[in-house]
């Protein structure tokens, strides 16, 4: 499973996401390079011994050269200058990316840089801090790499991007970029906003407050701590989605507040996330089955990859 | 700070705070005994060593024998006949409790015991698993001890309460019962709130979404997997705080909402959560500070304590 990918991997953004990949394919004996904008970045990742570079038409020249697969793992809102750059120097070459969204990666891709070989990804992993310093070759590692899987996506693109999640120890997770998405609003992007709404209303108690909190404070804020131009590119670029989620917790705890004034109870909504929390439990905590029956480049495998992935099961190659 | 108390503790009840508390007084010298209704619960304890029985009237008569300091442990929705069988068995025995509300439990004992000399007490620990078998004499360690303290508490019987959670490896954060319960609402029972949301809005998207959930669905919801009818015995008795903060929590959601719409943006909740996450982790992130400069039982000490405690300072002995 963690074979090297069969091609070089170029990675464009060298931060949490993309720093990490660097070093997981690199140490495992793929050759994989990198650019950053910043300097002291770039300085960190070469003194760590991997290949980086700020300069950016070098690296994708380079990418061109060697039939590289291109991995855009900047934040959302620097998309756009790594995009036009690789139309300009490297059309020809597979690209990826490891960003939170996935409609609005795939709608700059298509205006963009039109002729693009483009399948998207995007590794459902991270920490709160970021940058160079926090990465980490095991950040992938047993984590859901979902892999956009659409009716016209070619099959032995599907399986390059595809073996990248692999080589770095991730399930690939076939699926749409839009039942992606609404998933990520759901079970991502969403818990980052409750989150800093827990925060602020415990902060705003007291001292004594944020002195008495415990284990549930800490661990339901843990992702406000995320710095905030990060979250804000994320849930920003998947604000349709994350208006449906944000309006169903409203409105559920609309229910409760009524509820519990009138009645006294908290029943109903308890219940309810005691039972979603469980189901979450039963999915995450054993192995994953596997996809089957399906090779990729038969007739319709993308549709029945992705039949299978909502039945919670994941592509193991 | 780990001393056994200077006199016998009885417990009574012993779930996962009680008989946590059972072991670490027991494992660390100091005379505890405890009374559960379930046999099944008894016969675990007294299997691993400890001093348990069912017999309620035996382990009070045995209470006010030793001039015991008895702490009620049991769900607060138990708690009546707990306090009523204190009143008639052991009625001059000194009397704390563990319960997560503080205003409620205190307005059980005025009415059933007015004679009660009883200092109220709630270790800020737990975690989602319950029951004997989850019990573990390490849990206190560390965590936060709040000691009721109003200005009418007598001394000695402070420091004896005090003494219970020193001697379990706690810090005593002195308090009145009402500003402990605001900061439950704010810290605890507002958590389990979004906690609960949290968890229903991402499961009821699809199973796909529960198998790409990651690191900020699983600690964001982590809280929403304790039994239910302890969670709403717990959130239940401190209705009016938390209508308060979930109402906050509410309108914070609704005005993120509003700007997410409107503007596309998500600034205000994400920042505010950040700072207020930032906060919190200075003060649970550092060693807690020592309340100085006041004795138990001098002028006004009640009132100083309380003072120290709202900059988030904790008594150490």
């Amino acid at each position: 499973m963690s074979a090297a990918p069969s091609r070089p991997v170029c990675i464009l953004g060298l931060g949490l996401i993309g720093g990490s990949l660097l070093r997981r394919l690199s140490d495992t004996g793929g050759p994989a390079f990198g650019y950053n904008r910043s300097a002291g970045t770039v300085e960190a990742a070469v003194a760590d011994g991997y290949d980086a570079s700020t300069d950016l038409s070098a690296v994708l020249e380079r990418a061109r050269n060697d039939d590289a697969i291109v991995v855009l793992a900047t934040p959302f809102t620097a998309l756009e200058p790594m995009i036009t750059s690789v139309r300009d120097l490297a059309p020809d070459c597979l690209l990826t990316d490891v960003v939170s969204v996935k409609e609005q990666v795939s709608d700059l891709v298509r205006r963009l840089h039109p002729r693009a070989r483009y399948v998207g990804g995007h590794p459902m992993t991270g920490t709160t801090e970021s940058g160079w310093p926090a990465t980490d070759p095991a950040l992938f590692e047993g984590a859901m790499w979902m892999v956009a899987t659409h009716d016209d996506t070619v099959a032995d693109d599907w399986l390059d991007v595809a073996g990248i999640a692999l080589a770095a120890g991730s399930y690939v997770v076939p699926a749409a970029d839009d039942a992606h998405d609404r998933a990520a609003a759901a079970i991502s992007h969403n818990p980052h906003l409750t989150a800093a709404v827990t925060a602020t209303v415990g902060a705003g108690e007291s001292d004594l407050a944020l002195r008495l909190a415990a284990g549930s404070f800490r661990d339901g804020t843990r992702v406000a701590g995320t710095a905030p131009d990060l979250q804000r590119a994320m849930l920003e670029a998947n604000s349709v989605a994350l208006l449906n989620t944000l309006s169903e917790t409203i409105d559920r705890l609309i229910t409760a507040r009524d509820a519990l004034r009138e009645h006294g109870d908290v029943a109903v909504i308890v219940d309810d996330g005691h039972r979603a929390r469980r189901k979450y439990e039963r999915i995450a905590g054993s192995p994953p089955e596997p996809i089957t029956g399906v090779r990729i480049g038969d007739a319709r495998w993308q549709e029945e990859l992705r039949r299978q992935a909502h039945l919670a099961r994941v592509w193991m190659g």
